[in-house]
């Protein structure tokens, strides 16, 4: 059977992955990200970890179908890299500096986080359906948007941007774009932080969340999870505008499933339980209803997907 | 070189076509749709009508590559029609009903409004693009989706249906679809005359719109290009959520080009000017934004792009 490589590159680790066709992983390893001199070094150390791994498993290149590479930035669809701020990158085709390195192995690029909700599409929370939308609820939120198992990346690589919708008109505060009102201000961990401030501020209500230094968005879902109404109000207005967003998703492209990963999804069914009422609030018009579920790849998922991309099932 | 038919299937009116495959259109002709007896003849009366044009024109279907028929409901992947309220019609599969009735040659079925937005994509207003969003401001507000050349129809069907995202959570009058805040409660004729109703209730400005008995979206733009205020502030706030919903299809999506038809858009760029500056103050992220075009097909659109549903380009 044929193998390929995932590889994840972050701004300080490189996760690599080798993989049967079929979407068994055999080996998952990581090297440091070398981003000095503008990155120059990050793309050789990542094809001689490749041909070293090659060499120690005896693997010859006719037995590796190709690779795919996540990028943390915007990735065109010939797999050129314009820039990559995290990197120091300028001007750089990095499936191709990687497949002359690899002796004419097929390498493909693209975004890190479409990358990753390709493996949820394929091995993670999505798995058996070919249309998904990924939804990150990290310290951003991030989106990206799967179907008939291809990535959209969208003509200027825009498709998936769901964390500057505006949902919020009325919002005061804005967002890091420039916008007011972006989803990101309320669905993620520092909107949920951005929330439970402004929720304390806005009434005299008891709540654990008074007695702490700094909230993180895991104290105020421990809060509520214990009981506090301040803390579940919190995450009942941070589900109910993603909820408008995730309905944004199904009237654009109705997808088969929404996944829901990142570290707020640690929260659980607990979280999620929130957003699906909310959601099916939104959803009148829909007699079927696309199933939201929880990412189960963690941080794995983008060596999945850039796996995936190597295969052209 | 080989031929097509398109045939758009409306409430009242049969619109059919034959074309080239390059997209020139050889003959245009109507015939009425008998809806009687839960729509029984339909087919018949189409296929009859197909067979008619083949005879006179002395075309063998060995010429005719395939049809494509536009249907006013849902349709699913495999053709088939559970319901449609327009024609009477319950669990029927229109294409295979055709096919047979010409001797085999294929047939394939699509809602209309995403066979119109593929009209226009193939040879209208976003000819040369691969990916449109083409949105019909009529009585309603219609969307479809293209990407790569191919009708993204979701997986049940709502794909598109921009009229009910919810853009104003402070919206009070409820939508046709039982929810708040419906985007086709401001960006379409309806929506229009609602605005004006709105604006004219809620100050004492001069307007000549006051003058008239009953008003329509055309009364309010022909108000606004005359220099009428209020009636511009009608279009302004119409333009302005339409531009919303733009910014959610391309922030989920990312089409090359966006295309503009239906009854209202017959304002032209007057109208479409006020939609473009809204849509760019939305999309501060943007450092490249796609076009917002005229459509060109006006209500051959469905013949068109009921006619490239049979070709396999």
């Amino acid at each position: 059977m044929k193998k390929c490589f995932g590889i994840d590159l972050g701004g300080t680790t490189v996760k690599l992955g080798l993989f049967e066709e079929t979407g068994a992983v055999l080996e998952k390893w990581e090297i440091p990200t070398r981003t000095e001199e503008n990155g120059k070094y990050i793309l050789e150390d990542i094809g001689n970890a490749l041909l070293g791994k090659m060499a120690e498993l005896g693997l010859s290149k006719e037995e590796i179908v190709g690779a795919g590479i996540g990028i943390p930035g915007p990735v065109m669809p010939d797999g050129h890299v314009a820039f990559c701020v995290n990197l120091g990158w300028k001007n750089v085709n990095p499936g191709k500096v990687l497949s002359e390195m690899l002796g004419g192995i097929p390498v493909y690029g693209g975004n890190d986080a479409n990358v990753a909700a390709l493996g949820e599409q394929w091995q993670g929370g999505g798995k058996g359906h070919a249309s998904v939308a990924a939804v990150t609820l990290g310290t951003g939120l991030g989106c990206g948007i799967i179907m008939n198992g291809k990535i959209v990346s969208g003509n200027k690589g825009m498709a998936g941007e769901l964390g500057h919708v505006t949902v919020n008109r009325e919002e005061t505060e804005a967002c890091n774009c420039g916008n007011k009102g972006c989803l990101e201000l309320y669905s993620c961990a520092t909107g949920i932080v951005r929330l439970a401030k402004r929720h304390l501020a806005a009434s005299e209500e008891a709540s654990v969340l008074r007695n702490l230094e700094t909230i993180t968005a895991k104290d105020v879902v421990d809060a509520a999870k214990a009981g506090d109404s301040l803390a579940d109000g919190v995450l009942e207005e941070s589900m109910d505008w993603l909820a408008q967003g995730l309905m944004f998703v199904s009237y654009v492209v109705d997808p088969e499933v929404f996944v829901v990963g990142g570290g707020v999804s640690r929260a659980g069914d607990f979280l999620l339980d929130k957003l699906r009422r909310h959601y099916d609030r939104f959803m009148v018009m829909a007699a079927e209803k696309p199933e939201i579920k929880l990412a189960t790849l963690g941080n794995d998922a983008g060596i999945y997907g850039a796996a995936r991309l190597a295969l052209d099932l």
